[in-house]
């Protein structure tokens, strides 16, 4: 069986993409076994390896893991790696109900050609700590060869990542890096880990936590697909304020970013996007007009109106910014630094 | 293909017992593939049958739905079906984390044999009232010969059974039954319903809900495999007691079985509970002696000891009653009413 | 001092009214001091007691425990007991934040003439089950002389009032009834305190608890001041049923009466209800038309318009129950029964 | 009536101590009336002003504002104003159960010589955003020359501050700072208000909060009474990192704070603290020894000893930092930087 090369937390940088899986247009019909848009796939690869994204992450919430059947995953993971041909890592999701079939999906992912895997908890019950835990261990004992990062969401897996957690999964040499979101206790959980992960903060939480840590240098963006010059541009303003000691210019770009998030989010509420993730991250990423994700699988594809509403408002906000930073001029918030 | 007997809520009447998956006694490994004990799933519903059970459910949480492979699910259907003989229904349970996958699992359920499923909804994001509701819509439409029994466990579907989902599904012909918890909301619910589903509420509650409502006249039990004699004796002291009037030795009985419940529930929490599910059960299970669960599969073996002890306890109550129930004797509380 | 009679559990008996506080029509406006209506505090407890109420039940969360000053209460409790002139129990309330304010405040209402207090738990922290037993033992041994009732409110007191705190209160003699909420813990609770606290129901809640459990025999109403017959009918036709067996013009009634809850409830929730506690019950009560409760004490004024329609809409439907009841016709669900 | 000098957010800066409230050592007995330890409190003022703390904020929860009779708090306050004379702003604490009493105790803390009052929100009801809005905005109307600190705690206060309700109390002038708590949601705070509020980060939050936002240069510490010269040093080492663009020697002292924190919260979580947290306050800073905070008052007097045990830990981890701090000698932690 093929083995991907062993990855350090110091290879992972910069500006990872998280994946919609694109949908045909019946997608939403339960009728319909064949759903994958694979051309679109391939065309979205292309394209944010070209626009100079780092990584690729895909197959989680909104990448609809639970929601494409077997064939279709074995499918979609084919067209990823074939697309990506070698010059950025790719991670693929397997996560399911049970520890057996997790490790069978990652064995077959590792055939595929997939770098890694983002992983999650299985989340019929809710995991105690040494549940989870052990759940990573029998992953990695039983597909050691791949490249592992934990998929931390709260509300998906029931499960609050406790700093016991990250002490115990940092001692597992192929967990490398983790799918993180909050900024709150990002420095309670960088001391557990010791330098062994690298958390990836959201795009948003960026530039809150690379300054509160020197350490952190990469982050996940399910917004590169709304334009990936606004993640790329999010990585170097950081990486250039790290080595000038200027933070003026991030920090106004970080105050253009910010409010693209706010309308994503139903009042404000993280558990509330949880109900509809992948219904608001679809109608966001085709607003913004740069990949067509297509439709949503069942049975997700229900959704308030006036919650897509905001979700279009923030990927035409994001796509405006990536004119902006596309249009060759100076942009608007560096003018007059 | 074959085509299980329409049932209606009527024909829902009973103790109708929850198995869990028996496995073999490697089962906590993740390294093997064919954990399910054939022979004691045959042993065990003959066991029930004769016993006097109305009716099987099975693949639920206990039933480590979540945990067994599809290959083992298979086998598993074929074996409960078989040693039934049409003598009793059996539901098993093809709840996956979409609703393509559960159609496809209960089409295949269907064709060997199953009487119906009891089926939960995907897990993965809580479901909106909208979503639960159109998941079933779409499962019976995708499959609808079948009967149903909606599967309403708050922790596991992240979705607390509000009135307008019960009133909503009620309109689905096929949706005959539902494995039901808590006597709180029962008298709401029930009028949502207007009798088009039959509620089951759980055995250590049945004296409750029956003296609440008169036409709640069936109870789940996961009990029935720690000595089925008491789910028994259980259902028709309650359908003397309405016969008669007299509700003495009804509640007399009840209040020998409540305390069995109490250990089983780590500091009176269903939430806590919920945690260990499987094990708790079937550590209850295994220690009452009528049946052999086997360990738990992975990733859900692992739970804290003390809990392990309050669970064998409480099955260690239910045998006692169960040995006196079989003894032929006036059992004691019944003495001097 | 003056030293009320001793009640025992079984004093507690029927259809215990809960009294919002009368305002006066300025009482929004934090500019006022004197702002309980004392004359209609007068006609209302005249016309309870001649309605055939069984007790009184005051200055809990709908009755503007936390908002009326320490002047205004006094004023209150003595109109109270003043207009009872003993003829059934009048309970005030003396919840405060703290131990000390609470017996100090409870003498005082001792003094005034009161037979006992409703009385919760301090809640700027939330208690655990030690501070919660521990607050009660050492109000009645501050106030020895006095009547309690457990004002058992989940989400005032952020407590949840397990079995292990019923337990413990129930050795405490002073301690003779409980406001309590929910049926689904009800048989629970009623197996730890073994007899000695008599639990009171909600009035929506009394027809399931009742057949529940023989022994509940009194219940809370707040719908009593929407109009006292309905109250004192549930009463009765629940004590007919017991005594005869036939439970059939009960649960007609209950048919009745349980549509006029659900209104109140914004979005069934008892969470959402408990934000806006106030506000709603004096809306439905003065929508009713018995009472004059005037406006909501600050900082509670305030409440979403449609939340207030369905008060209204709750507080207009008990007020028909009372009318037709009054009318001296025999009511529309006892014809043909 | 006397009135305080107008503060600006501009005016609140550096290390602000939370107190305690000191207590006689039989305060947890409720029969005792006089409580207050004034002798303390004054050497304790005398004690923060020498070691350079920049303001005090007193009577919120582990200033036992709940427990604290009326006649305590009055005469609390007094000693406070007269032990600081005028030479750093003194905010007392004037939650009440209501508009109207907090209205009349602002008042009371003016006319006594307070500066400011750390005010949160009624906590019978949870309240609306609404309703927490007009509570400030009723408050600032009946006092209007008192200065507001916004006591911004979600467990207390069963509130989660959100941003609108941030951007709305940063219109009322006399609202000039905030008790905050968390680095999650700063940012987005921080951009509604619009540096009309001067935000607080706990102690040993500072690091992260000035990291993430440069215009975050005050914060709370309860630890100051614990030693005030850590305080001290956090306000100074943050402020010289500011100046001279090199933060190597504040996260190095930041690596030495943070594991002091952890003892404190029992399981590494704030809603368990804050059952207890007066208990567990006042236990670490007597193990510190720089305090004698006595016991603390009824009802939430218990605690278990294992939660203690962390507590006095916490305590002595920083009265070690103190000690090193006040030995003249270089700290070990800025050796070799």
């Amino acid at each position: 069986m093929r083995k991907p090369d062993r990855l350090t937390p110091s290879d992972i940088k910069g500006a990872w993409a998280i994946l919609p899986t694109p949908a045909t247009p019946n997608a939403s019909d339960w009728r319909e076994r064949n759903t994958v848009d694979l051309d679109e796939a391939a065309r979205v690869v292309e394209g944010l390896i070209d626009g100079g994204i780092n990584g690729i992450l895909s197959m989680g919430t909104l990448g609809e893991a639970a929601t494409l059947t077997y064939d279709e995953k074995i499918a979609y993971m084919g067209a990823l790696v074939d697309a990506a041909r070698g010059r950025v890592p790719v991670f693929v999701g397997t996560t399911t109900l049970n520890t057996r079939d997790t490790i069978d999906l990652t064995l077959k992912a590792q055939d595929i050609g997939a770098d890694g895997t983002m992983l999650g908890i299985p989340m019929w019950c809710a995991p105690s700590v040494d549940t989870a835990v052990q759940f990573y261990k029998d992953v990695t004992d039983g597909a050691p060869d791949m490249n592992y990062a934990i998929y931390a969401n709260p509300e998906a897996f029931k499960f609050d990542f406790p700093r016991p957690f990250w002490a115990a999964v940092a001692e597992i040499p192929q967990v490398v890096t983790a799918k993180y979101i909050g900024v709150g206790p990002l420095m309670r959980d960088q001391s557990a880990i010791q330098g062994r992960i690298k958390l990836l903060p959201l795009d948003f939480e960026y530039y809150a936590a690379a300054r509160m840590d020197d350490s952190i240098d990469a982050f996940w963006t399910s917004g590169a697909v709304c334009g990936p010059s606004v993640s790329v541009y999010l990585r170097d303003v950081i990486a250039e304020a790290r080595a000038t000691g200027d933070w003026s210019k991030a920090k106004a770009f970080q105050s253009q970013l910010a409010p693209t998030a706010a309308p994503l989010f139903p009042n404000g509420s993280f558990q509330e996007f949880s109900m509809y993730n992948i219904a608001l991250e679809k109608e966001r990423m085709n607003a913004a007009g740069w990949m067509n994700c297509g439709p949503v699988r069942p049975p997700y594809h229900l959704c308030p109106e006036n919650y897509l509403a905001g979700a279009r408002a923030s990927g035409e906000m994001w796509a405006a910014l990536h004119k902006e930073l596309s249009s060759g001029k100076t942009p608007s918030w560096e003018v007059g630094l």
